[in-house]
């Protein structure tokens, strides 16, 4: 008897402890989080081995890019080809920090991190460099989420 | 009759001119593009005058912000120093110039231009600057839409 107690206080315990995490995680649980963070670490993955036709292949047909100090890019090849350009001139070991997705059927929100290195030809060390961003993701006919709009910009200066 | 075919005629001319203007309208009409639009000269409007209380409040509870060189700028009250730092700056005469709207349930994503001037004390003339913006907007429980994500960065610098 006294061992079914035992037993009963901690089922009941377990059940107040799960429901109090599933209580504090639901708010974060954006459906389209995962699959858009999966995107991303795909994205990262075939920048950094130098796969730009697949990065540009994750964009909509209907994708616009705002690279700072340039003009709205528009178009899977235009889009390729910033990339391209970008990566040329130095930029490796790109990786995001998502800070929160946020969707409403066939449209999300993400924002962000993002983390890299520049290494032109003539510095000796690499430079580290972070940007912040917003990514809106349209969900396609077939269910996959790709990059409709992509926007970021600088960081605060460092302290001098 | 003949006036009845005559009234079949240009009934059955109405409709077509009728599907046909409906049709070609029909991808750019975008739901969300009037009261977003109608959100967007409010915003000019309440900044222009100064009234940067009424600008935050176009901003949903939960905004961020994402200022070119700065942190990612999160609450109303924080929006509202943000806007009323950069008035003070200098930053007058503001003009968004739309390009896009898409939406989908309850979030929509607009891309566009913002045109403004900057009069600094020791500036004899305003200087003109455009940018180019997301904005993505949530529809709240009262079915107004609300600032909820806000970036923007710069164009490319004036040929020397």
């Amino acid at each position: 008897m006294r061992r079914n107690r035992v037993h009963l206080f901690v089922a009941a315990l377990s059940l107040v402890l799960f429901n109090s995490a599933s209580f504090a995680e639901a708010p974060k649980a954006d459906p389209a989080r995962a699959p858009i963070e999966k995107q991303g670490a795909a994205f990262t993955e075939a920048f950094n081995r130098g796969d730009i036709a697949a990065v540009a292949a994750m964009y909509s047909d209907d994708a616009l890019v705002f690279p700072p100090d340039g003009e709205i890019v528009q178009g899977r090849s235009a889009i390729e080809a910033l990339w391209k350009g970008t990566r040329d001139s130095g930029m490796k070991d790109l990786a995001f920090t998502v800070l929160d997705v946020h969707s409403s059927r066939d449209l999300a929100v993400e924002a962000g991190k993002a983390d890299f290195k520049i290494q032109t030809a003539n510095q000796a060390e690499p430079s580290s460099q972070t940007v912040k961003y917003v990514v809106v993701w349209k969900r396609q006919k077939d269910g996959a989420w790709k990059l409709f709009r992509d926007i970021w910009n600088s960081m605060p200066p460092p302290p001098k």
